[in-house]
């Protein structure tokens, strides 16, 4: 509890106004090869999915062994735990928490020993219906040990009936409804699959040594030296063993797909692909389009470090007005819980961003930022822009505003905390204290990432991919939901 | 030792190719404030300038207590172990290790008992003269406990002789040569002073709450509010205690001054200045000035970040190609023991940079680099970019080669690291494998910063501003020591 | 690995030649007061039970919340965790590693959400039959996440079809086979049940503020300040709640029933009772029984402390020869993992023991111990005593010798490990280096007890109160088996 | 602060009512050895003198490397950190705190860089002219960063003007007044010396590989399995080096000595010999002693465990009167922050020791204690004899009232603290709940241990062996010091 008010005062935490994803997942089958280091270094690479724990698990044929705990892969990870850890196959999880709690109860993969031999499942998602899937494990009979939904896919794959891996998973993924890219460890073989709708992201490759690799992003195959990437589709499981990957479409992929728009807007490394498309070309794009669709009159453009920088540019470029730096972000930024007393604050006290002052001194500013979810954040560098002697201060966002919250496994935050749910722009712009403020609508959005289509956009307007069972997983949403359907209709 | 060899091995040491600084340092005087606080906030403002250990030492007017250990800011201190360094004077330190021998002996400020009461030093520099110093010390009967020439200069206080800690200062300075910027309490003042020559940064400013603050870079006197911020001339020493500042002109500033122009290259925040300019502007004008003295035809230009982007963003403005990033950068990288092996290497594993592709496939890629010191970095980053198919990488340098070691507190490494001091351009254009490399030359480096001497340029031409005594300081320098006075002459 | 093989070498492992107990177990009721706490000073109280791990679970009526990790009762537990672990019902738990693989997984209390609620147990004893109850839990789909029975029995309960937990647990009782001493929290009570053999001690007692507690050893009740103090009858279900004590006879006492001998042998605090005796006393039994079974002349009775002390006060009251102490134990033995080279250890570094030599030398001395495992301890003390200069060494153990590996949660060692399992009495004598050995035969012992049935003397006898399915625990046992048949005969 | 105030909160520290010992100090020659390691192993022997902190140095010749930390032997020392601790020379310490302030600081093994080479100091005792010494010092210009009176001695011995270290420790000891056994290491030399009072003990033997080894007691050394042990004489320097060792009687014995009484009665190990006598024989004798001078009619002698028992068998075998065991101590007694609540201790929430009742119920109980300092153990362990139904309980303390502090490095407590400073005997046995309380006399303990005088009992008598200059040490002091000429007259 004191370390929940801790956090939530904590000033590294309100200046970071973004939607916080859940997890990076990972699995490598490399005969021969040091996989757990591998695993480790796809994890290094998929660090900014989630900081709060990690693990890997590590099967060699005959029994699998593990090591997670609390703490960023760097420190979670030492040459003494990898060594045990050796094998053939492995998975490996990086855990963003929700709630606070930073419990080592609920970290990944979750290893279970079944009557099929042991089983490791590590998960980035949400399934909106474990709710009942719960209830149904425990009328069964089954005890659960967290309050993970990993826990219930690892309890129900425990339980199925099916001949093998394949054919169990194939009949639970029946059974979920929401989020998962997965990844399965057994004596014998890695499975990565994903869920029908696609929400996010999960890609395989070929290692150079000749074994394969998945991961949440491409960018961290890229890391492993990966070739051949591609995306696990939509409703696919994909066996990675001895021979060949052993592909098979286990559900038709939903139509619409429901992709994360958010992997593009922030989520996503820029080097990485979504959907077949560059993340970082598409951040620019964004800021071409903001550039055509929200012009003004100014002297610089700047963006708010470090996702927004390529919008940034694709703004300056498509404007022809200059691009330069006006925030230095404080790379040191940490897990401290040393606050600055109130007195301090009001003096200015700036922890996490300073602003490069004759940059800004007497001109126009264009902020480039990707998304204002709580509005927290933006204030206070407003401020410190008008310190600096700014004229003007047009904030533009590559997104439209954030007005609902996600079931998918995204922490956006409930519908209280999310400044658009209950303000106009012009209320926002106001709040804020800028000169003008646009959010990129919905369809130039869409434009500039190149489809109508097939992406989740629930944050922004209400409208789920399906009816969301439940409805109460966050206090204070029983009112909201009421606002959903009537929008979402 | 094997902590040595780890580090050395270690691929996210070898991946930053950079000459290191030695410290950070910071005063304050705030009567009635939380002075640890804001000292904390310093330092953290100060991180990038060491990263092995850290500390502050408060004074209440009655005792000096002090809390300092191995680790960042953010890891040393909590709120508990500030809550007991209550005062209104208080001095910091973040420390660099040099050595690799991280110990607690070495972290700073160095504290002592005296005949004129406690006394804490904290020190950003080298005196070159430290073995005389430290001999004449042994000689007089004194026992020292570290290796640290902090120590000397704290030992040296408390044997002087003068009236009050003003005049012993100013009685020391005058035995001391080399760099320091020094930071120093006692009960009932706090004092920074700078040596004449003027090498490492210092200012103070006015703090919003009326007292006083020292930092060694303006930057974080930004981040604690201050206004009307000032540096501290070479020479200078200034008093913050309870009335206005007492400064006095305690030695002349030498003429010429050498101050060192790594703190604009490199070492210094880009919200910082140093000698009266903007940190980032000038590194603008550094690419700005490699635009024109080395202009070739391409189709991107791009950063090694983050200390070259405002440079690229000059040399893109200058030249009129198009400014992209072209790498991401790993903000997870920490301490890490754990290394890929040569196979994994080989196979490409990237552990603090990856290339965005699709930026790159293709392109003409100029690529800025502050510096180049050991040439080990640049070289993978020069094969990432031919791996993700460049069809041609010219690299440009903002400042000339590096051939000299430092012996003012900045670990350059010695001659036979450097591969500027046995290598031509072309020769580590060769090695690196960039189509051409091109180093700023000194005099348009200096015109980028606006001005003719006054700088400490020795690390590029082997000119020290003195003799250096004892010559021995680093392993193999007694080679490089002919080749110094040869060009040197 | 490493772990294991240091515990191995490690001489503090090797100098403690005695059975290990697996665990000490407690449970509070208290409305009103600090449970938490007093669980603590319980287990505090029950450390010598086990010093792997702790574990302490609260029960508020509406939530369960628990903290345990690897180390001593005042290691894992702080004013800070324990604080949150507010409510009026709470069990604990301190662990023995009988593996040397120190993992938190295998910490106690056992946590699980189940249909029927929340359910917390903890567990002193070993389930025989715990391999065909674990495959029947995964043939019925349930995936388990350790290899401890006490999952099992939480699982057990989880799936239980009986009205309330009382129910529950007695349904499950029916099946279990071994020994079991057991506390389990759920929302609204707490619950302590003793399988119907009786092995392991569990007693019940009135807090001085009106509620119950329930631990191991009544040394522990003693120390809360309960009176009123009885022990829980074999198969019997115990419920701590709001009013008067719920009692139920769920299964009847086996006839006979196999009560551990080794209690009172070794495993109690002396201060505890153990079927309705003193420990104390039967200690000081057994050596008045020693010194009529075994008279030797001699100068000097010593014991090897501590748990030998009142059997050497017996066997000197007895005899008349004189008490006193002729070892030193240094009280600081701990986890070290730094052993004495074999050079050392040829010099005879004495980690644990040192002889007061002026009390030995030139005579002749009677050694008590309590028992003889592998016969690696008591070899070097007397050596320790021939290097004081004593003429003669006269060794009386307190029990017979220990032939038989025990399969009901006391770590014996194997069959290979244990001396007696191989060779003769005078075999010992001569590779202990005793002038005599005399073990107290089993009728003797039992005389001395009090008792001439109604315990468990398998470890002497090989005759188990059951047949012991999967016969295939340890390493070897197969071959011991038959043996053990042959001798049951 | 809060540490502090824990601490005296702190039931197991209340529970212990014992002076304290302020350190254990060891050196050892032993070329080609493992010093370090037997270092370590002679400290874990000398554990008991101190448990704050611990520190080794060694020596190899060409530089001294040290490890010290807070902790036990066993948690400051690993196989890691000892492993560079490589040479032939090695010095170490064990460090109990006085104030509660557990700072690293004040850690030893003291190393300082002196213009003799470099020299490490670990100390056992107390300088009662260390405020002059320490002035000296900072007036002839040394600062000092520690408020300990080793750090004193080795910038004393930086300082001095002798041909080598046998000289300059010769002259240094002229000017020290107080109590010092101390170990010395310099680059080729182990130097050990105790003052010529003879206040604490230190010991000299042969070890079984032909070097040397000293400890602060005989039983460190047996642990070594030396032979030839002989104590230092008091004025003694002994050099431990390659030939045979360098003895000389530096400063001529004081007459009378001033030997602490206190090592016979509670400080040393049993095992250990003190002025020539086994200290578990004394310990004897004085409850022979205490038997004929306070003969008692009871059913039962019982110690107040551990170091009251040798004295207990004494009263025992003199009295006729049976031994046992009446309490049972806590092994696992550590440092635990977690006390009880009152009201559990006004409930009987016994921590350290439980009452074996069967033992005591309907007895008259002999109880025998080494010493009564503050009187707040034993009030409470009366009433726990009371509560098992004891009949009678008589105290018997093996030495006279403690009514003085110590100066000499004994941690006594103030004169406010000592309850037979301000009370007589028959107000302490009232207020300790016992039916009779007999102190032995000065001459009868005298007598025990067989010497007339060379003792200091200045703590029972007020009769210092010098005038204590400053007089100020400890708060409350000054009134207390006019008792003390009072009746030292």
């Amino acid at each position: 509890m004191m370390m929940l008010s801790n956090t939530l005062n904590n000033p590294s935490f309100w200046l970071d106004d973004h939607p916080h994803e859940e997890c990076g997942i990972t699995a490598i089958f490399a005969p021969g090869e040091d996989v757990a280091r591998m695993t480790f270094f796809s994890l290094f690479a998929l660090q900014h999915r989630g900081q709060e724990a990690a693990g890997i698990a590590v099967s060699d044929g005959f029994s699998i062994r593990m090591h997670k705990d609390i703490g960023l892969v760097s420190q979670v990870f030492t040459p003494e735990n990898l060594a045990p850890l050796s094998g053939n196959f492995a998975i490996g999880h990086n855990r963003y928490s929700t709630t606070g709690s930073s419990s080592i109860r609920n970290a990944q993969p979750f290893l279970l020993e079944t009557r099929h031999g042991p089983v490791a499942v590590a998960h980035n998602g949400n399934l909106v219906n474990s709710k009942e899937l719960r209830q149904e494990l425990l009328e069964s009979g089954v005890g659960l040990s967290s309050s993970s939904d990993t826990e219930i896919i690892a309890q129900m794959l425990a339980g199925a009936a099916g001949e093998d891996t394949f054919e169990r998973l194939k009949d639970a993924m029946l059974r979920w409804i929401g989020a998962y890219s997965l990844v399965i460890l057994t004596l014998k073989e890695a499975f990565v699959a994903r869920d029908p709708w696609g929400f996010h992201p999960l890609s395989v490759g070929l290692l150079p040594s000749g074994g394969h690799a998945a991961a949440s992003e491409s960018g961290a195959l890229h890391t492993l030296g990966c070739v051949g990437i591609r995306e696990v589709k939509p409703g696919e499981i994909i066996a990675l063993s001895n021979h060949a990957l052993r592909v098979e479409q286990a559900l038709q992929p939903k139509n619409p797909t429901a992709l994360c728009t958010f992997e593009n807007i922030y989520f996503s490394r820029p080097d990485s692909f979504w959907d077949g498309r560059s993340v970082h070309q598409i951040r620019k794009n964004l800021g071409t389009a903001l550039a055509k669709t929200a012009p003004v009159d100014a002297d610089v453009v700047i963006p708010v470090p470090d996702s927004s920088i390529p919008a940034a540019i694709g703004y300056s470029q498509a404007s022809g007005i200059p691009y330069d730096e006006g925030f230095v972000k404080n790379r040191y930024i940490g897990r401290t819980f040393i606050e600055p007393t109130d007195t301090l604050r009001k003096q200015g006290v700036a922890l996490k961003f300073n602003v490069i002052d004759e940059k800004i001194c007497n001109q126009r500013v264009i902020v480039i930022d990707d998304s204002l979810v709580r509005g927290n954040t933006i204030a206070p560098l407003i401020q410190l822009l008008r310190d600096a002697g700014a004229r003007e201060v047009h904030l533009r966002i590559t997104c439209p505003p954030i007005s609902y919250p996600c079931f998918m496994g995204v922490d956006m935050g409930t519908c209280g905390e999310l400044i658009a749910h209950s303000h106009t722009v012009d209320e926002i712009r106001e709040q804020i204290g800028a000169d003008s403020l646009v959010f990129l609508p919905l369809n130039k959005m869409m434009s500039a990432i190149g489809k109508d289509d097939g992406y989740c956009n629930a944050c922004f307007t209400g409208c789920y991919p399906f009816t969301v069972p439940g409805h109460g997983i966050k206090m204070g949403f029983e009112n909201c939901i009421n606002d959903i359907h009537g929008i979402g209709r």
